[in-house]
């Protein structure tokens, strides 16, 4: 039984595990950003002082074995009335840790409800409001506002960090440590990845853990932040926030069609793919890409035709699982 | 193994089926009405166009043997923000009629997720708009209002129905056609108990049905609706529509503490208390009055310091097992 543990947030967070929780003789932790300021998550924050449920929530979703009917309720959005815009699964949360006075056992007992196969451990049981620095000066408080302001593809962020002391909880240091295997990512560079590699104390047990590091390098850049990053760019900046070198590289080696390679550049901007620069004894290259196509409902025509250049859960896992079994 | 069957809706529900849950053989259909409107039931309703939910919430945890948590989860109203006065179950119960399409479909997930012991089954899929008439002609349209309104105490009830046809439902109609016992009550008579027996096919079903008909009589008038009333009223009430005698009549011995008694008349007014009146080899006469003090967060202070006059769901449910085990 090997431990591997993934860290992120969201849709990355989402894609990794729902192909880890088929692959046998795992024991999966899912270690999650709590930094999630914006949308549902963001208003049952402020009205009702519960922690962020967004990450927490995909990820349940992903590692449940219960019925696709609640998994598609978890994720259910109301479309009406004062309920407008808030997903159920965000609502359940915020009421079990209401109901628990406690984030952490709230997740638990969900987990216990959708049937979870692996934890999903919150990184920090702190109010954790994420900020960047750039380096004209200006500062950006709050993930929702990070997540869109152009101002950092402008100028360069310098410096990403928690407005006040988040600290690594005690069930996320655990898993880090027990871990034989720790995944970082895929997903949004500074909004899921780093959140996590910020808090206070990650880094000193990265530095401790006897566990293998996987990087699966981001397919395509979120242009506010990332744009015309290669494989290399990444490899390096995430080594500097962990401290310590990463042992794999995965980087996708089927390119997407040209097709959706133009709708990517015309929707979203040049410098949006991410290029393969990386020549590293670390780096496993295989095909990594979906070819299942992913409609965006709220998306534009273009968009929706397009499908999304994204991680396959399948071949991820695979992959993943070759490195286990070596 | 004996099929038992409540009708009702609300806190009597609830208390009949806390109790009977525990009575060994016993297969356990809760037939709930369907004429809630009011409360964080009416604004999800007129906002999602769903059916209430209120009711169903309430048998689904008192048959629910899950962790009392998740019971306690089920119950817990929001206190601030764009959810507040919203119960989590209720919300539930919206999103997953909307996940399915189908109230019925998510009220039988909801049992599978709650592990309820026993079904709950609503007694009618239509949307059912409840309407009194009163003698001087005054019509009063939903059962928020109904609930209410002092002019049905002034003028008297003639006559309660449905706006528009509200047909049984078939999965109502088959658990009180297979019935061996079928409870009508406990609970609010106008607002609880006689919504499911206007409904068009109950008392048709209730004819054909070989089940033995219990009447628990309620241990206290609603002023607004049946002040002054003796068991005796609520027999010949009841049995005008069903068209037929009931076989078993449950009457308290126990009478409430003199304070109780006192507080409950001073808060409601004389004619709260439901006199014994009716001798008949149908009726039962045991104790069946709840000694376990229950405060109302939300009463006053002579509400909190005299606890509620109510049914013991014990005791309820030991009576009608004996009446089973004849």
């Amino acid at each position: 039984m090997k431990n591997i543990v993934t860290v992120g947030g969201g849709t990355g967070s989402y894609t990794v595990l729902s192909g880890l929780k088929h692959v046998p003789d795992v024991s999966l932790s899912a270690v999650v950003s709590m930094a999630d300021d914006g949308g549902s998550t963001g208003v049952l924050m402020d009205e009702l002082g519960v922690l962020p449920t967004g990450d927490v929530r995909q990820c349940l979703v992903a590692l449940s074995e219960h019925s696709d009917i609640l998994r598609e309720l978890m994720n259910y959005r109301f479309h009406n009335g004062t309920l407008k815009g808030h997903s159920f699964g965000n609502i359940f949360l915020a009421a079990l840790e209401k109901v628990t006075g406690d984030f952490t056992k709230g997740v638990e007992i969900a987990s216990e409800i959708l049937k979870t196969s692996g934890k999903v451990i919150p990184i920090t049981h702190d109010s954790a409001k994420l900020c960047v620095l750039l380096s004209n000066g200006k500062l950006i408080e709050g993930e929702d506002k990070i997540q869109n302001d152009i101002a950092i593809r402008t100028y360069g962020l310098k410096k990403i960090f928690y407005k006040k002391k988040v600290s690594l909880s005690k069930h996320a240091k655990k898993a880090l440590l027990d871990a034989d295997l720790i995944i970082l990512g895929p997903g949004n560079y500074y909004c899921s990845i780093l959140p996590n590699l910020v808090v206070s104390g990650f880094k000193g047990t990265i530095k401790r853990s006897k566990a293998k590091i996987i990087f699966p390098v981001n397919l395509t850049n979120k242009l506010e932040h990332t744009a015309n990053w290669k494989v290399s760019d990444y490899v390096k900046d995430i080594e500097q926030y962990l401290g310590r070198p990463v042992d794999v590289i995965l980087v996708n080696s089927r390119r997407p069609t040209a097709l959706q390679v133009k709708s990517y550049e015309l929707e979203e901007g040049k410098g949006v793919m991410v290029f393969d620069d990386f020549d590293d004894s670390r780096v496993i290259r295989t095909s990594l890409l979906s070819t299942t196509l992913l409609k965006n409902q709220h998306a534009n025509a273009i968009k929706a035709a397009r499908g999304f250049i994204r991680h396959d859960s399948v071949k991820l896992a695979k992959c993943i699982g070759k490195i286990i079994s070596k």
